[in-house]
C-alpha cells in the first residue's frame, strides 16, 4: 500500500470518473452507425465523424472492450448493444472465408484494404471471444478460437498473410507477434483452462529473446538466437511497446506463478522508462535508436497517448507485485502527465498526438489507429487494481 | 531582372558554391560502394553509412542527377564514374525481367522489397535516359524508353504493380502519376522530339483536374471528373508537391509555348505558398487539410527539405516567366529560410527533417526517401537560371 491512502483514493476516483463519465460515454454516443451497422472510429474532437471508413483493428478492439465492460463492471444493455453492432459488422462484412479480416471497409461494409499483417485477425479473435461470453454463444466462442489458431500460423509464416518472404535475407524476429499472441491467450482462455499454455510458454520464450540484460533494453527486432541485428531495424526501441509487453508478462506470471517472467517484466519497465522518458519536456518518446542515431520514423519524438496508457498500467501492476514505492511514484508521475496532456474534459475521451513539447498536433479522438481501446483499457485495469488495493 | 543585381549575383554565388563545393562533393565522396557496386543513400550527418540498404528510388535519382551534371556543367570523369556505379547496379541487380524494379536491395544486391507503386521504375527510366546520353549508349536509351512506356501502363492500371483494385470503390485520381510522367517526358525526350507529346498533353489534362480555381487549391486526389472526393484523402493538400508540379508545368509550357499551362502553374504556386507557409515559424507544412481538419499523417506539420527545394525552383521560374518582383521576393525569402535551416556547412549536404518550429529532428543526410536528388536538382536549376539572368 502506498503511504498516502488519501492520494490513492483520489487517484482512483479520478480514473473511475474518467472511464465511466467521459471515455465510455464518448464512444457509446458517437461510435454507433445505426444506419449501416458497425461503428465509426474516425471521430473528431467533439465526436463528429470525420471519415466514415471503418477500421477493423479498432472495431475488433471496441467490441472486445465493450464486451469486457459489460461482462464485468458495466452490465448495461446499451454497452452490449453497441458491442453487438460492431460484432455483427465484423462477422458479416469484415471476415473473409479464407480466415482473413479486412483492415478497412466503407461505411456500407465494402472492402477497402487488406493488410499484409495479422492484426485485424488478432483483434477479431479477441472481440469474438469476449463478445461470445457476453451473449453466451458457443459457436462464436469456437470461431474466436479458430481465428486465434489461424493467427498462430500467420505469426510463424508471414507468407500466409501475403507477405513476400525473401529466402536469402537473414530471418528477423519481431516482438509484436509473440506479445500479441500472449495477450490473446490471456483474453481467450476460460478460467482454469490450460489449452493454450504450451503456446503461451513459447510466446514467453520468444519475447525473452528481445530482453537484453547486457544492454538494458528491449529490442523490437532480433535474430532468431536473440543476437543483435546490425541495422536500423535491429536498433529500434519502442518504449511504450516494451512496457505494454511487460504487463502482458506480469499477467501471465501471476496466473501461472512464473516469477521469472515477472522479474523480467520489471526490468523491461525500468529500462524502457529510463530511456524513453523525455526529461526535458516530459512524456515517452515513440521510438528511439539503441545507439542514438536518428530513428527513421519521422514521428519518433512525438508523444502518443497509448505508450502513456501502457505505462500507467505497467507501473501500477509493478507496484502491486513489489510494493516498491518507487513504482507508485512513477505511476503517479505518468498518470498526472498523461491526464494533463491527453484528457479532454470538454468533449470527453483523450487526444492522441502531441509533439515533443507536449503540444497537440491532432485534434481528433479517433483515427485509423486510435479507437475505443488503449484509453478505456488502461483506465479499466487501473480502476480495478486501485479498487482492490483500497479494499485491502 | 530584379532591382538589385548585386543581390542576384550574391545569391547565385551562394547557390553555385553550395552545389559544387558542398552538396556534390558529399555524394561523390560518401555514396560509392566500391566493394559491391552501386551507391549508398543512408548516410549520416558526416557521410558515414548508417544503413547499407540501397533504395532504388534514390539510386535512380542519383544516376539521373550525376549524369545530368556530367552532361552539362560538370563533365568530370569522377562524376560519370559514380553515375556508372549506380547505373550498373540498377541494371544488373534492381531491374527484374518483368519490367519491375525493386524498391530496396541489400548492400550485395539481393532483393529486400518491392513496392506496389511504380516510382522505382520511373526513376530507373529517368536514370537510364540521362546516363545513356552520358555514355552515348543507344541500347540503354531504348531501355529507358521501354521502361517509360511500362510506367505509362502502370499509371493507368495499378493492378500491374500488384495493387488490389476493388471495383466497387469509386475511382480516385492522384496527382502524382501524371505529374511524374510529365517530368519523365521532359527528361527522356531528345531536343525537338515530339514522340511523347500526346502523352504529355494527356498528363497536363490529368493534372488540371486537380487545380481548383473555385477553391484556390491543388487537390492531391480527385474524382475522374475533377470533383471533390468527400473523404480525408480527397481533402489532402501537399503544398510542396503542388509547387513541384507547377514548375514541371512551366517547363512544359515553355517548350510547347503553352501559355495556359504556365498561367495555371503560377496560380498553383501562389495558392500553395499562401496556404502552406507557416507564418508563425516559417517554412512549408508537409500536409494540410482542405477544411482545416487534422491531416491524418503524424508528420503533417513538419518542415521537410524537399518542399523548400521545389519552392526555390518554382519562384525563380515564376519570376523568369513574369518579371514580377513579388516572385523574386518570395524566391529570396524561401532561399534564405531554406539555407538557414537545412544547409550544413560543417559536413556538406542538407539536413532533411525539422519540426514545426524549425528545430532539427533527424541528423542524417540520406535515408530511404532522401538522397542525391532534390537538393542538387534545385541548386542546379537555380544556378543555371540565375546565371542566364546575369548574362542578361
Amino acid at each position: 500500500m502506498p503511504a498516502d491512502i488519501q492520494r490513492l483514493s483520489l487517484l482512483r476516483d479520478r480514473i473511475h470518473r474518467e472511464l465511466y463519465d467521459s471515455v465510455l460515454p464518448f464512444w457509446l454516443r458517437h461510435a454507433p452507425d445505426r444506419q449501416w451497422g458497425g461503428t465509426f472510429n474516425c471521430l473528431d474532437r467533439d465526436g463528429r465523424v470525420w471519415d466514415t471508413t471503418k477500421h477493423m483493428w479498432l472495431q475488433g478492439r471496441l467490441v472486445w472492450m465493450l464486451s469486457k465492460l459489460y461482462n464485468t463492471t458495466a452490465p448495461d444493455p446499451e454497452v452490449l448493444d453497441v458491442a453487438r453492432l460492431g460484432a455483427e459488422f465484423l462477422h458479416k462484412k469484415a471476415r473473409r472465408a479464407d480466415n482473413r479480416v479486412y483492415f478497412s471497409l466503407t461505411r456500407e461494409g465494402l472492402p477497402k484494404s487488406l493488410q499484409r499483417k495479422m492484426y485485424s485477425e488478432c483483434f477479431y479473435a479477441m472481440a469474438m471471444a469476449e463478445y461470445a461470453r457476453a451473449i453466451a454463444d458457443e459457436r462464436l466462442r469456437f470461431e474466436a478460437r479458430h481465428m486465434f489458431e489461424a493467427c498462430v500460423a500467420y505469426s510463424k509464416d508471414p507468407s500466409l498473410v501475403g507477405r513476400h518472404v525473401y529466402p536469402h535475407l537473414p530471418p528477423v524476429e519481431a516482438l509484436a507477434p509473440p506479445m500479441i499472441l500472449l495477450n490473446m491467450i490471456e483474453e481467450i482462455h476460460d478460467p482454469g483452462e490450460t489449452t493454450y499454455d504450451m503456446i503461451a510458454v513459447e510466446c514467453v520464450e520468444r519475447i525473452m529473446l528481445h530482453v537484453r540484460s547486457d544492454l538494458q533494453v528491449v529490442l523490437e527486432h532480433v535474430a532468431p538466437d536473440g543476437s543483435l541485428v546490425d541495422s536500423p531495424e535491429g536498433r529500434i526501441l519502442n518504449p511504450g511497446h516494451a512496457i505494454e509487453c511487460a504487463w502482458f508478462l506480469i499477467e501471465w506470471g501471476r496466473r501461472k506463478n512464473d516469477k521469472e517472467a515477472i522479474r523480467a517484466a520489471l526490468r523491461m519497465i525500468d529500462w524502457s522508462f529510463d530511456r524513453g522518458w523525455d526529461t526535458e519536456f516530459g512524456g515517452l518518446y515513440y521510438f528511439l535508436d539503441l545507439e542514438g542515431h536518428s530513428p527513421p520514423a519521422l514521428e519518433w519524438n512525438m508523444k502518443l497517448w497509448w505508450p502513456h496508457c501502457e505505462a500507467m498500467v505497467a507501473f501500477l501492476m509493478a507496484f502491486r507485485e513489489t510494493g516498491d514505492e518507487r513504482y507508485w511514484d512513477r505511476f503517479e508521475q505518468v498518470t498526472d502527465w498523461t491526464f494533463e496532456h491527453f484528457s479532454d474534459p470538454e468533449f470527453g475521451e483523450w487526444f492522441g498526438y502531441l509533439d515533443r513539447r507536449g503540444e497537440r498536433t491532432h485534434s481528433y479522438k479517433g483515427a485509423s489507429y486510435k479507437g475505443c481501446f488503449h484509453v478505456p483499457r488502461a483506465l479499466y485495469l487501473c480502476d480495478n487494481i486501485l479498487g482492490e488495493m483500497l479494499k485491502g
